[in-house]
Formats: C-alpha cells, structure tokens, sequence
C-alpha cells in the first residue's frame, strides 16, 4: 500500500511559555510524513527552496518517505513564525512568507498517480483539486483545510469535500463549515456534503469520529509538559491514515483504533518542539503509549445497579 | 449509607437559543440529590422560601431525599437567570437575588451529623466550614467551588480543601486555584492543598479524575440536541458520589465507573430544561445510557503493530 500527502513544508519560529523555537522544521506534509512513516510507505508532495538543508531530506529518506515528488526551486521555503499563550490552545500568527510556496502547483511523480490512498493537507482547494485530477483509483482519500479557505474560497471547498471520503478538521472548523454548535450535528452536516468519514480533531480533548451510525471518542492524554502543539494536527491525521492505510481496510474497529493511533502520536509532538519528539520513536514506544490511552479511558461495567 | 449535601435550592430562569424556561426549580443541591438519588438516599440541607412548591418537595421526597434539613422560611426563594450563546459552553448572568438564601446557615438535624459521605455544592467557604464542623467522621468529603470564592475567599477556600478528601471543580476553575494552565499539573497541585481525589470537570468533553497516581479520562455524551446545560455540574456530582457512596469503596475501579455515571447522569440533564429529563430516570435507562459510553471510547488492542 502508498499513502500519499501534498501540503507544506516549512521553517516555523515558534513562541511558547517554555521556549523558543528559530527556524525549525515544519509544515504540514513534514509533520503528516514524519508520523505516518511509523505505519506505512508515504509518498510526499510539496516544495522547498535552495535554503532547505539535505539532512532532512535525507531524514525523511531514512524514514522510508519516498521524496521524488519534493520539489526544491530557487529561492526560499516557506516560513511561519507564530507565538502561543499560557494555554497554549491558539497560535497567534506573527508573519507567514509563502515563498517559493507561493507558485506552488502540485505535480505528481508518475508512480503517485496510483497511491492507495492520499492525503491533501490543508492548502488551497484549488490545489487539493488539481491533486485529485491527477490520481487515478484511490481507495481512500481525506483532506483538511482551515478557516482561511471556509471563508474565501467556500465553494471550491465543497467541491473538494464531495470528492472526498474523509474529512479531518478542527471542531471550531467543524462548526463553521456547517453553521452548527453541536458537534454531532455539524459532523452530520459535513457528511452530506459527500465524505463518508469526518474527524474532528478537539486539541487537548482530543478527537471525535463520526462514520455511518459509528461515533467514537479518543481522548487526549493528559500530558504534564506539553511544550509547543504546532503540528498535533497533522501529526494526528499522520498517525491514523498511516494506520488505516496499514490495516488495509476501514472497518469501525479499525477507525477506533486509527483515531487513538492519531492521538498517540499527537501526544508526542506535543512534548517538544518541531519535530524532535517524532524522530526518535519505535513500534514500541508508541504500543506502550497506546497502552496507556486505553488504561487511561477503560472502566468495568456497572454491575450492583442491578440488585 | 447516607449521603449528606448542603447547597442551594433556587428558581432558575434561563434562555437557551432553543428556548426559555422562567422560574423553572434549580439550584445545586436539587440538582445534586435528584441524581444521587437513583444511587444512595440523600440527606438534603438547603432553604427555601415560602413561595417553594411543595410538590417539588413531595418529588424529591418521593426519590428518597431526606428532606428534615430542607428548612421553609418568610420570603423569597434564591433567583438565578441566566442565558448561554450559540455554543452552550458559558451561561451570562442576568440576574441574582438571594433573597432567603442571603442569611442561609446549615443546620444540620441530629442524626445528619453521623453522614456516611458530604457533598458541598457550591456556597460561601464559610458556610462549607460551618458543615464540616457539624459532621461527625464522614468517610468520604467532596466540595465545589467557583470563581466568585476564589477571588474573594482564598484563605477559607484553602482551608476547605484542607479538610475535603476530594475536589470536583470546572476546569477553568481548577487552573486559576493551582495558578498552572496544564490541567495535569493543576491537578497535582490542588490535591497538595488536602485533597486525594480532584476531579475536574471539563463540560462537552467530558471529566478527569486524578486520585494518587490514576489519571482516567471520562467523555461526555455526543448528543445531537443539548437543551440547557444548567445544573449539569451538580448532576454530574450527584451521579459520582452517589454511586461511589453506594459501592461503599472508592477503589480506582469504582472511581472510574462513578465518573462516568457522573457523565451519564449530565447527558441527561443537558437534553431539557431544569431537572425534566431526570424526573423519569430509571436503573434499566441509566444502564443502557452506561453502556453507550462503553461503546463510545472503546477500542481494540495493538497487534499488527507487531509484525
């Protein structure tokens, strides 16, 4: 099986109470690959400039990501430089430098065309289009976006969605797109709109998924230090289409089990900054962690109340 | 076993943006004995004025709620009204009036001092220490508190949690008493002001419970209509000491199940208005409502991981 995912890959500077990141590696397709890596072959799409070094490249090499469709051109990477508060639940964005990411068009390596399964990161739908355009048979296929495209391009977005089997995004997001409160409503909502599946990803609550009749609730674990939550997102949807594609099927059981994965390896991104949590890990770490989410939510069934 | 609380009993009247209840019965300790009582009798302390029906008393009379502490008094009953946004997370006070409750005192009749458990809703510091001085050696102490009493009250409020074997507080709360936007390290630090138990109550996504080294992640219901989240807190109490009190053990296997009858006991209060949805409660309901939250965050074990 592949699992291929177009979307960024950035210098992000980061501000949070416990420190300061200058520069370091990110962006979407990065965090997504990186995580997905521990689970399945990944095919990566997205551009880079002449500044971005070769040891990460190699990195991602190392991890069994297939680089051919990195694009490096002249001139520089994308750049973000963000700050987050006490409760580090929001980035406040402080300057965005698109770059070379600017004309960025995604063009897909020939043996991509036929990936499993794929991931469009949230980038303009236009683009996530123009991605679908160029894949033949994909299994499953999922996307993200963000507020910024629910307001400016709404109807190219819903274009995307009706092609789409998953849709991963974040509550507020959820709520938005639908114009709905309630959760489950706005889940049912989306799913209208074409995708069978819809994740909503609740930061430090965690995330819910929605698919037919299903509705499950990973929870986040509750981690004393959590150092800087640039990247949870795509790290989440990492982990659990890495997962999903590796199981090779989509039953409940298996999104259940996918949905924790994303939460799993969420939590370790969390604990430090970049990606410097998710270079070190193994199928044993992360089973023992995901151990841990299930001490962490499991509970015997209520037995006197029948007496 | 016996389950002593002490709070208020109250007209609420309150607008949601799907619809208005005016002078509908609320307050604390109705809130909280009506959902213990389907778990363990209830020894209830509170005042009420002379306006108070006393059908409300034969109600909670006929759930098994000792009603000898609930005095009858010249005057007005406490009046609240409240109106919460489009999200239902925060309820906007409109209005206060304590009348009878302005000079309120618990007394306690005789045989309430040998309370098995104490329940404190959420009053004054100082009346929670006037309890605590009226009981014998209840095995098992609870409080509530908000805000208002952190601000205004730091030194009793401390001195309460001195002598409370277990917190159950809203999450904003818990992180403004510890100072620590974590809620893992908010936690931690509240249960070095007494407390063994802190559980921590966090709306839609359900509650914490910390007690030694346990960490359990409870949810809260998905439901697609949540009607009024008024008195969901104080129900989620009552649901949790009430079971816990009639397990007669607070293992961590009993913590965990009763902080998820906690939140199955909220997830019916939220679905209408005052304390309608839990008039008509019964064992087989809640149960079958138990088991929905089983299925909700269960999942399977690792095992392809393995390969």
């Amino acid at each position: 099986m592949s699992l291929l995912v177009v979307g960024s890959v950035a210098f992000d500077s980061v501000e949070t109470p416990f420190g300061k990141a200058d520069e370091a590696i990110g962006g979407s397709a990065m965090f997504f690959s990186t995580s997905a890596s521990y689970f399945e072959e990944v095919q990566l799409v997205a551009v880079v400039g002449d500044d971005f070094p070769e040891k990460e490249i190699d990195f991602l090499k190392s991890r069994n990501v297939d680089c051919e469709g990195l694009h490096r051109v002249e001139g520089k990477t994308f750049r973000w430089e963000g700050k987050y508060g006490f409760d580090l639940n929001e980035a406040i964005t402080l300057d965005t430098q698109l770059n070379v990411f600017g004309d960025f068009h995604p063009r897909l390596p020939q043996d991509y065309c036929d990936a499993d399964a794929v991931f469009l990161a949230n980038i303009d739908p236009d683009l996530q289009l123009e991605v679908l355009d160029q894949v033949r048979d994909p299994k499953l296929v999922a996307c993200d976006t963000m507020n910024f495209w629910i307001d400016s391009k709404p109807e190219r977005l819903e274009l995307v969605f009706s092609r789409v089997d998953m849709v991963i995004i974040n509550e507020s997001e959820a709520r938005k797109i639908a114009d709905k409160a309630n959760v489950v409503q706005a889940a049912r909502e989306i799913q209208k709109m074409g995708p069978r599946h819809v994740v909503i990803k609740r930061g430090e609550y965690g995330a819910l998924c929605f698919s037919d009749d299903l509705i499950f609730f990973a929870p986040a674990y509750p981690l004393e230090s959590v150092f800087d939550p640039t990247g949870a997102g795509d790290t989440f949807a990492g982990g659990l289409l890495g997962y999903l594609v590796g199981q090779g099927s989509i039953r409940p059981r298996d999104l259940r089990q996918a949905t924790v994965v994303g939460c799993v390896m969420a939590s370790f991104c969390v604990e430090d900054f970049s990606l410097e949590a998710m270079r070190k890990l193994d199928y044993d770490i992360i089973k023992r962690r995901f151990e841990k989410f299930q001490r962490l939510v499991s509970f015997e069934p209520l037995e006197l109340l029948d007496q």
